[in-house]
């Protein structure tokens, strides 16, 4: 939560007036938001990139709604440090706490320029890809779920690839379905889901396992973080239980005794994620994985 | 083959010469590839939709290249008439034979405007889409299987949609991969293609069973026509084996003689693929059948 961040130093909190240091040049971080064509309006050119090959550059997609995109970043800064790591979106972050935690920047993945912009400007190496049209919204808006699922994700892997980069993109318990197994749900299945959103995420994953044939040397990776229930109506009910049992001493459950439910803690996510992303491409029998099992 | 077409009547052959009846309105095969606003140019209007109910009528993508989308034309004709199937590619037909079955014309699946006009202007009740980017041209050029097979695809499901069509799409063999099980490989189960042509198709399947939710009162139809040879390198030499036998007496065949090639005849898969079509929605309980089973 935000009081971690805060908590880790006030002087790391307020990125922009913390410098980036990239080799010789002092960047101050609202620099990631200007265009190559605003530098040349000013006569000036882009930075070399850094140089840096202790730890990865990283680029996080679709951060601006919370949980994952922020305790990831909370978790990679402590590992790689506040300015190796970049969150982005195509709107503001919903609270200021947000960009306490890394920089901020506008990054849209359906703009492949932009992209490639950020990737090539701040020498990207690892790309966190969460930008999704989810389940409810994409039911609604069956065009923007494939827009940004499915094209968004092409752009994704296209730079990838152009660029040498580590991609790394959460599936979802809805790219089963109900003819999937389940109590373990095997890592290999049927997956026959009901919405876009799980069909647009078995293509990413797919995609994920065609692509790894072309890209080995670049280690491109796809993962499924199925059983995560923390981006689900279910996880806040599920929040609810815990929080209101620790507060109170006790909580009414009204499921049955025997319900399982399909919930995974999130700092265990966030580490499989990490230890995936760190992970040589040679040790990885598949690019796909449930990390719920 | 070809042979039949001819054998089926020189007149029904040229179909240029042969007037298209819808209505009141006697439209030369030629008007077909007027757009609207040829037609405004000349201050004339596009004609109204036809009425026959008696029969669909029928746009088929990708016929350029043959056995399939000619096979089925003939099969189509036969059963619904010459002028309710429309043979049409990007590019020319490879013999003029192909366009001696069925009226041929341009149509682009990644020109939405161009494939709405002719569905309107034709008034198309189903449409078969056989256009596609094949394994190995795929492999060597993934942007373009991307693009065809899955952004045409889109374009193919949402004019569907909005004119209340049935499609039909046919998957592959190549839909899915080593850790599928065979002997016979059921209509359910694991899918990891290792092609993007693969991927793509699963995409497709996926897509027609999520879509049938929205359109189950247009009937949009979906399925795989897996373990048909007849368009894999496996076919070419399988038709050679039954050529020569046939022709000489006898084929000495290089393979083992418990290997199992994975063949469909092409008449039971283009008789599957009809009466798929004319099924009654509600008497399909999936929308992919693996006709090979």
């Amino acid at each position: 939560d935000v009081g971690d961040a805060v908590a880790e130093g006030c002087s790391e909190a307020c990125w922009e007036q913390s410098p980036v240091q990239c080799g010789e040049i002092d960047l101050s971080g609202a620099w990631l938001q200007l265009s190559s064509q605003h530098l040349s309006d000013f006569g000036g050119t882009p930075p070399p990139p850094c140089t840096d090959t202790e730890h990865p550059k990283i680029l996080i997609t679709g951060s601006r709604l919370g949980q994952l995109g922020v305790g990831l970043a909370k978790l990679l800064r402590r590992q790689f440090g506040k300015n190796n790591v970049i969150l982005s979106d195509i709107r503001k972050p919903q609270t200021m706490s947000t960009i306490m935690v890394c920089p901020f920047i506008f990054s849209d993945i359906l703009d492949s320029k932009n992209l490639r912009e950020i990737v090539v400007n701040n020498n990207i190496s690892w790309l966190i890809h969460y930008s999704a049209v989810l389940s409810a919204v994409g039911e609604n808006n069956v065009a923007l779920a494939k827009e940004v699922n499915i094209t968004g994700l092409h752009n994704i892997l296209d730079i990838a690839t152009d660029h040498g980069l580590r991609v790394f993109v959460p599936s979802t318990i809805g790219a089963f379905g109900p003819s999937s197994p389940r109590d373990p749900t095997p890592e290999l299945c049927v997956q026959r889901p009901r919405t876009i959103y799980g069909v647009s995420k078995v293509h990413a994953e797919l995609m994920g396992e065609v692509r790894r044939r072309y890209t080995d040397t670049q280690r491109y990776q796809v993962t499924t973080t199925t059983g995560m229930g923390w981006i689900s109506a279910a996880s806040d009910y599920a929040v609810q239980i815990f929080h209101t049992a620790v507060k109170t001493g006790c909580f009414e459950c009204n499921l049955r005794s025997d319900t399982l439910l399909p919930m995974m803690y999130i700092d265990d996510c966030l580490r499989a994620t990490l230890e995936f992303m760190e992970a040589p491409a040679d040790s990885l029998l598949s690019r796909t994985y449930n990390s719920a099992r």
